[in-house]
This record gives C-alpha cells, structure tokens and sequence, in this order.
C-alpha cells in the first residue's frame, strides 16, 4: 500500500507553489509558477532514483528503470498546471500519485519488468492557450508541433516563446516515445458528484465524453448608450445573451446525456457608456454521444445565425477546441477494475465529464483512467477539496495496476 | 467668423495624441496620452495670450482678461478625455472650439467686458474611472473630491494617484470659481442622428436627459464546464443574459422615452472550462424623464432579484454613476438660439441623449450647450465622424452667444 501521509505531504508542498486567493491553486501553465512546480517534481523524481526526459513541448518524464532493457515502459501521470482559480488536487493527484507509486516500489524493493515512467503533461487546462490536453494532443499527433506553439495567450504571449522563456523546452522529440509504450494510467479527481452521491471509492473510467469549443464572434457596432435611438442600435452584448439562452437550451434538449455553458466572455470595448460593438465567447458543449456533439454544434450555429440576421449583426463561429468521445482499453480497464476489487475499494464504472490527457494518449497506448471522489463535486474552484482516505484509495489502486500491468 | 480650417487643423493636430487603431483616438483620462494632450492645449492657450489655471482635480482653466475687472468671467469648453476607442470631436470640439473663438476675437481685436475662460474638465467620459463627468461634478459641488480621487480603474489605480503621476494636479481649490460664473457655453457633437436626419446645422440644446448606472454583480458557483451536471449549476453567465434581455424590454417598454444597454460585461474567472462564478456589469439607462428612469432602476432590481432567485443564486445592485434629467438656462439657450437665427445657420431644439459636463455646471452657472451633426449619429467609435462645416457652423454660433453674453 501506498504512504498516504507521504502522498499528502507532496500535494501540500506544492500547493505551496502558485498559490490562489481563496486557498486553492493559480499555477497557470508556462508561468514563473509552472516552472518553479516543474522544478520541485523533478527533484523529488530524482531523489527517488528517476532519471528526467523533457521533450520540447515541455512534457515531463521521470523513468524508474525496469528489469528488462526491451520492455516498453508503462507510463502514469497527468498535469502540474492549474486553471487561473484552481483547485490544489486537479492533474496533481495524478502526477504526484506516481510519484508515490515509486516510492512505494523503492520502500519495498520491488522491480518490475517494464519500466515505470511518471509523466506531467504540459498545458492540459487550456485557460492560458486554448485548447486543453495541448502537449498530450501534440504528443499523440492528433496537433501539429508548430500549431500549438503558435498558440497565443490573451496578452498576445506565444505559447513556445513562454515555453522558452521558463526555460522548460527540452531536448526530446515530442511523440518519439509513443510507439514505444505498454500502457498508460491516469489517476484524477472526478470533478463531478457521482461518486460522492453513491458513496463509492474509485470510479473506473470506461469512456471519457467528448467536447467541443466552439468560438462566437459577434459583430455590431459601437455607438453611445444615451444618444443612439433604440432601433439604430447594434448591441453586440445583447445578441450574445440571446445565444447564451439558446446554448443553456440545446444543452438541456438533450439532458442528462450533454452538457453546455460558456466559460469566456468579453466585449468591446468594454465601457459603460459604448453599446458593444463585438461579443466574444466560447461555447463549450459535452456529450459521450459524438452524434448529440454534432447535433448541439449545428443547434448553435442556426441559432447564432438566426439571432445576429434578425438583429442586422455578423456572426463567426469557429472550433478551436475539441475531441471526441473515446472508449479507453479493456484490459487496462480490468486492471483498474481488479486492483479496486482486490483491495476491496467500493467502485463503480464512469464516463469521465472533463477531458483529459489519458483521451489523447489512449489513441497512442492501451489506456485507461481512476477517479477519486471530490467533495460536493466541485472542481475549477479554489474550493476543490478531497479526503486523505480518497486520495489514498486512488493511488493504492495506481500502483497495483501498474505493478499489475508492469509485472514483477 | 471663425477660422474653420486652423480649427480643424487644431482638431487634427489634438488627435495626433493618444491614437486609436482605427483612426479614432484611445487618450483616456489620466494616462501619458491625456497629460501630453493638455500641456498641447496650455501651449496653445498661451500662444493666444491666456494664462492658464489648474485646479486640484485637473479641471484646465484658460482665461482671456475681460475689461471690466469686476465682471464674472463667460465660461466655454468642454473635455479632452476620450474613449478607449473614441472619436476626434466628442469633447474636443468643445475645448478646441472655445480655444477658436479666443483666437478669432484676437484676430478682429474685440475685447469683452466680462473675461471668457476656456475649461477641460478632466475625466469627462467615465471609463477609466466611474462616474462620468467626475471633475465638472466635484467642481459644481455634487461629488465630494475624496470621493472622487477614491475611484479606482480596473487595474485598481487610484483617480487622485493618477492624477499626480500624471503630474496635472493644480494648486486651485476645486469649485472655488463656481460662484463667480456669469454662464457656460458647452459646444458638443450630438452624438446621435437627429441633426443629420432632420438636415439641421445647429441642435439648440433645451434638455440633457438623465442617465442611471447600477452594476450588478450576481454570484453563482464556478464549477467545471464538463462534469457538473446540469440541474447542479450556478451559471453566473446566463442569469446575466437573462438580465441583459430583460434590460432591453425594460427600455422598450418606455420608447422612445427611454434608451437601456450595458456596454460593461466581466465573467470570472473567464475561463473557456469554468462555469463563470460571477457576473458583473454596468446597465445603462436614459430618460428625459424621472420618473421613468426611476422605474426602469426599480424594474431591473426587480427582474434582476426574479431571475436570480429562480437560479439560487446571490445579486447585488449597486447604483455607480447617475444624473437627473436637466433643463437648461433659458436666457443661454436663446443666446445660442438667437446666434444661429443672427447667423443664418438652420437649426431646432433638442435634447441631450449623452451626458455632458453642462449638465453639472448648470447647477452652479447659467449654462447652455451648443450641438452639431455627427455623420450616421455615430459616437463612442473611433469613425466618429463631422464635416469641417459643421464644425464652422458650431463655432460660429458659440463665437457669437458667448460675445453678446460676454458683452463687447
Ligand atoms: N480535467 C480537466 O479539467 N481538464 C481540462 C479539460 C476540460 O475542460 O475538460
Ligand atoms: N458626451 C459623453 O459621451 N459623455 C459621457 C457621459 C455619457 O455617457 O453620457
């Protein structure tokens, strides 16, 4: 079994780092504080005998080396990053859980046959560059190199110009790896209630739903909130709380199988006496069902259109994030499944709400997922909160499927 | 007559300061922009044998000694300030037209009894710095001016540090002119499309109507965009949609007496994968009439506290900025009514839509407010846009109203 309070520890230590305003975490990616967070992972990797891999998208790799020099090594982790109000567990329970997964095989003296790589996966959250998974999306080709570098944040910051200048672009071709894995683990919070409201363990993660991001550009026409007459007015704003209505809609026409909300919203120029003269928002839509992905998509971009026509405005929809639903590997799926029975965690099966690395990587390497519970479901909140004893449970489970999958 | 081409090249030369990206102009208040604009309109004001006061609030007072020295001075002018993304004339037409009528009465060697004081007052447009019409207000006595130099931008920079960096505050108490003012004059563009479409070169403005700002801040819960199910969010976002619509038939239930927008909109933490946690935005709503204005602030507290409450979620409404509606001094208004007659300039009585700083100093002076066209009604949009006659037309009527009320 794992050392939960040694597990603990680590995530507190570097909550330490990137702290937010509310107690939880603003350690957004390719920041001063992702670098520093970076730093702390890899001492504490090669303290417990792991030798550092960094490929030039900044992903991360920490090898226990196995006993067989040809084994495939079985890959664990998630992500250092956080959102700009951020929990303290969100990526980092995955990252740190295979720290801990080492060290526990270092306490016992176990070695496996594969060896044993912990991986932080660089910008999964996608809040400073959109879209989210960007390095594992790289990694596992679904993105090209270039197109994520080019990736600006809401300053006009390139994403491989900030990678440079925190100094984590290594020497790796990115993906060199990826015909040369046996598996890959993914321990996560849940970020939803399920598994606190039937009071279970684990979730083993059988699909994960699919997103999709979908970028409006609203465009009016910028005029004087007192002197512009009612029916002159092209009010950017307004034709975006229309559409905002409309996406709450489509979303519920299809619950509980889907889900939709905006997250990002900004008009211009955003002053108190200027009508806006352009919206921009991203709509953001889920489903485990590719075909209601689809269906919400075209929904949103009928009633954008009919909305703006009828309110003499242009609209632009593009996707700048997304991807499919995906179904994880069987027999990685059993090892979950098996390691909670043995141990004799409660569990039940789930579809992951969020996306994550593991639905990238599971197009590269027999993949699946562990989910803990999180308090009251919450999560891209400060308020992110989980048990010791959930935390516990998720990495005992990481480390007998991996143990189990890595063979001794 | 006045010079209409050193006007206008005046006015070009003014715009050169604090260029917008289209043509416009970003010379918001208190910034480097704002403190090169006024030593540019002190060097002019002196070249046309002025001496320049500043008060303790920045407001710019330029006075052309009368011949009687017992005689209260005619004040003229209006702001230099402009929008993130404004126009050359909103305001500047004013100042600079004032600064023409100096120059032309030196040019026909006319001197005036009473002295006439070109004014910019500072921070007239509101963005930076909530309420609008700052300094004419604390000059007239109706902001206390700790009040004012409180106020902070969104970067939380405070009014009165500003106004020091910038190095513009004067030595002059604020408002200590205010009971020896023998009228204002303020020349302004209209700011909307009546003048234009009724072929009118000269607004005699009669009215201002009033204006209320209340920012409402609703609290939700952010949450992650994929894995909190539907029936458990608190999307801040869409109550605020909900609210905009309402915002619009609040408006329209009042037309044409009433305009309604919000031109301010914020989600935290913007985030493309976090349900915004809260809302802020500022509703802006005009009448010429109180009692309507009144209704439309109890109207919007109460939808706002309707729609919140069916979404378990908190709202906060918080009145920011306002002015009741005003009427003008009579005898002014015919000054400028009977200088458009003299002259020949064709012209009808309106009402303000936009705010002005005339507004506040009526309380204090006999005031009155001068309007030209603006091409398609446009303000508050870097194309704002006149044509050089009009602006002559504008000038000209000031010129005259100012020299009989000013007396040669
Ligand atoms: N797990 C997580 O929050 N990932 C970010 C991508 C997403 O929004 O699902
Ligand atoms: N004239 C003008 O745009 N003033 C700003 C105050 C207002 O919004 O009416």
């Amino acid at each position: 079994a794992v050392n939960a309070e040694r597990l603990w520890d680590s995530l507190m230590e570097m909550a330490k780092i990137g702290p937010g305003v509310a107690g939880g975490n603003n350690r957004q990616t390719l920041t001063d504080a992702d670098a520093e967070g970076r730093a702390l992972f890899q001492k504490w990797c090669e303290e417990a005998g792991c030798s550092m891999g960094v490929d030039r998208i900044g992903n991360m790799f920490a090898t226990r080396p196995g006993t067989d020099p040809d084994a495939a090594p079985v890959y664990v982790g998630s992500h250092l990053d956080t959102q700009p109000t951020g929990g303290k567990y969100d990526g980092v329970l995955g990252v740190l859980g295979g720290l801990e997964l080492v060290r526990t095989l270092n306490d016992l003296g176990v070695k496996t046959k594969h060896p044993i790589v912990v991986t932080n996966w660089t910008n999964e959250e996608g809040t400073r560059f959109a879209p989210a998974m960007l390095a594992s999306g790289v990694f596992a080709g679904v993105h090209s190199q270039d197109w994520a570098e080019d990736k600006t944040d809401a300053e006009g910051k390139r994403f491989g110009d900030e990678l440079d200048r925190i100094g984590w672009r290594g020497d790796e071709e990115v993906g060199a790896r990826k015909d040369h894995m046996h598996a890959f683990f993914e321990l996560h919070i849940e970020q939803g209630p399920i598994l606190e409201t039937e009071g279970r363990d684990i979730g083993v993660v059988t699909h994960g739903q699919g997103l999709s991001w979908t970028q409006v550009t609203v465009t009016g026409k910028e005029s004087h909130t007192g002197s512009t007459p009612m029916p002159m007015r092209k009010n950017a704003g307004l034709a975006m709380a229309r559409i905002l209505e409309e996406v709450e809609t489509i979303a519920l026409s299809h619950a509980p199988h889907a889900v939709g909300a905006a997250g990002h919203i900004e008009v211009h120029p955003n002053s108190r006496n200027v009508i806006p003269g352009r919206a921009i928002f991203t709509v953001d839509f889920r489903s485990p069902d590719l075909a209601v992905i689809q269906d919400m998509e075209a929904k949103l971009a009928a009633a954008a259109r009919r909305i703006c026509d009828a309110m003499g405005m242009e609209v632009e929809l593009e996707k700048v994030g997304g991807f499919d639903p995906v179904a994880f590997d069987a027999n990685c799926v059993n090892a979950v499944r098996d390691a909670a029975e043995r141990l004799g965690y409660s569990h039940m099966n789930i579809i992951s709400g969020a996306g994550h690395d593991a639905c990238w990587i599971n197009r590269v390497a027999p993949t699946a997922m562990i989910m803990c519970p999180c308090v009251d479901g919450l999560s891209h909140n400060e308020a992110e909160e989980i048990t010791k004893d959930w935390a516990r449970a998720g990495a005992d489970v990481l480390l007998h499927a991996v143990v189990e999958t890595a063979e001794v």
